[in-house]
């Protein structure tokens, strides 16, 4: 089939837009390149060296024999948007492009007021465009699992069957997300699920887990396919972060007293996730939701287990939470809907550690140890400026 | 105290300026005058002749000797929204100045997004000055019960308590809204809540049913002091617009079978919850519901009401659902909370009616019958620009 990735340059759509490339569908891919531009702002980059958009493309055309179009522009840019995807004729479209860190969104006024415009404004194109031009595009959207917050019932699939005073209905999943750029997952979710009502739009909406590991099959077969791999305190994921640490010979940096859990899932199962939505659309007006992790970890065990695993000596050290959160909570969530579509997850392992070890030893001399310590304050309504420390 | 009104020049905004006023608070208006924008764009206008902020305020001084401060701008410029906050330093800030059509909202793209970044940004840009000004002061913000939508269970005041697999809690009432509009507040909504947590900002936030009525104790002392009574088919709200197509003779439009159920309000007991919310503030952190209306009607009610009240033979049409709702649903809501802080409703009658009747009479000349039909379908992704008939 064909389908449109849309932040196709990114940590996670790269990896995808090749996955589906090479599983044989005819895939584009859409990015404005801001995720490179954040880098800059901020002082951060990709632990492990990254090509152009351009020249990943041409390298997977080397490697794989496949083309992949490619396309710069903003899905803030509406007639952008339209054409590209009037141009592309694509049966499913992969949503990634959003902002998509929680502590870029909190820095200040400004940034939050960019995370949510940008998010919703980008995804509310995308479906004014599918409205007009085809409806039958699936469209499958990047959610989060930090959407529901730490709610003191089990987590499901996006819908809630509540009963109440003697009536039952099947709801959305309340949410209670935790930072400006999870309320814009949340937004967005609304917006969609109204998508679905009016126009009989095909909507997926992954809530995904906190994503680690930097390797697909796909991204190893030559050093310019490969994917972003960001430690930093703003863009790193937390178990990228400590495994970071842990070759560095650095404490794992924990927030708080580190028993907050999250969900998670490894980068290999995120690009089938991916595929799976995609061969399998949601009929039209579902509004189907599918919690796109496989395990939980409460950031404590993560360090233990990256500890346990590094062949070395590794320490911990508990820093102030810079977020606001609770750290004691109940954290049990259904993940079925994808592993009955077939997904068969990786698990944490020792191996998968091992070697995201292998590629940080390789790419050591890149780290900046400035990025790594969390500036960002979610009690302050303003970070400084300069976010290194 | 002193209470800040944003969007104080409008059809609630102002009634509500001068009722707080005149129970003796020190009163603010922010506005930035773009209703009466609209009115350019859609060829619509007032049924009543309004005077401008600036000719209100002096009339407001004239009639009563008391001063109200006005100030011309825009939540979306910051430095405006800061600095009118800091100079005029509220205990209260009263927040209507949100674009409040749905079916403006569902023109086209550019009016969806419009009224999204408007009503989100504007509310998170008050946020943020509330947060680095003071965060003592008390935020009352308008919703409206349309964000719940049609749940087939009763509608609780903002929160649910929900039990889930042997395990409870008390969670954000799932909301599923009807119009781009709607789904702004339910966006705002959240990010007021998270405004709570981790700034303890007091929130509350007023799901306000569909107003009618003109009239208030104030706004009749002088014509002068005349709030906009609208009733074209963009802004106007369903009881004012049947009243005033019994006037005219015209058959009153019910959209669709007319079974459809609406949570109504009268403009007096507005100003009071107003008022009842600003002198008993949320505490510090606590994101605090009202369901603020006081009874619910079909359509098809409403209209038999008015027809049975109209000393004359008045005709219901029914015409085309243009929007995409449940017509036939469950809809019973809890509204306790304001009057457990002292509203008395004034209930749906005869006198209303009759006294609105005349002030339409007395204006009838002004009416332009173009705008009163329904132009903006919901099925469609872009309605006509020229959107009168």
């Amino acid at each position: 089939m064909r389908i449109l990735v849309l932040g196709g340059d990114g940590y996670l759509g790269w990896p995808t837009a090749i996955y589906l490339s090479g599983q044989g569908h005819d895939v584009g891919v859409l990015d404005n390149a801001v995720r490179r531009q954040y880098d800059h702002e901020l002082g951060s980059g990709s632990l492990v060296p990254i090509e152009t958009m351009h020249n990943r493309v041409r390298a997977w055309r080397d490697v794989s024999g496949k083309i992949i179009t490619a396309y710069h522009g903003d899905l803030m840019d509406a007639d952008f948007t339209y054409e590209t995807i009037r141009g592309f004729a694509p049966d499913a479209i992969v949503h990634f492009a959003e902002q998509r860190s929680a502590p870029y969104s909190m820095i200040d006024r400004k940034h939050a007021v960019y995370t949510q415009t940008n998010n919703v404004v980008g995804t509310l194109n995308v479906m004014f465009a599918i409205g007009e031009i085809d409806r039958d595009i699936h469209l499958v959207k990047l959610g989060t699992m930090g959407e529901y917050g730490t709610p003191n019932i089990d987590i499901e699939e996006g819908w809630l069957d509540v009963t109440h005073k003697g009536r039952s209905d099947r709801m959305l999943f309340p949410k209670r997300p935790g930072s400006f750029y999870h309320l814009s997952k949340v937004h967005d979710s609304h917006n969609l699920e109204f998508g679905c009502r009016i126009w009989d739009l095909r909507v997926t909406d992954l809530n995904q887990g906190i994503v680690y590991g930097q390797e697909t099959t796909e991204t190893a077969l030559d050093a310019r396919l490969a994917t972003r791999f960001d430690y930093d305190s703003v863009f790193g994921t937390v178990l990228n972060r400590f495994a970071i640490q842990a070759v560095l010979g650095l404490p794992m940096s924990v927030y708080g007293g580190g028993t907050q859990s999250r969900a998670v899932i490894d980068i290999r199962d995120t690009v089938e996730c991916i595929r799976l939505a995609c061969e399998t659309p949601a009929a039209a007006g579902e509004f189907r939701v599918f919690n796109q992790a496989t395990e939980s970890f409460s950031l404590a065990e993560m360090a233990k287990i990256v500890a346990n695993t590094y062949p070395g000596q590794v320490d911990v050290e508990y820093i102030d939470n810079p977020r606001v959160e609770a750290e004691n909570h109940h954290f049990t969530f259904v993940h079925t809907a994808l592993e009955s579509l077939g997904l068969r997850p990786h698990l944490l392992s020792d191996t998968l550690l091992t070697s995201m070890f292998g590629i940080i030893k390789q790419h050591q001399n890149r780290v900046d140890l400035d990025v790594l310590q969390p500036t960002i304050n979610w009690r302050q309504t303003s970070n400084p400026p300069g976010i290194r420390s």
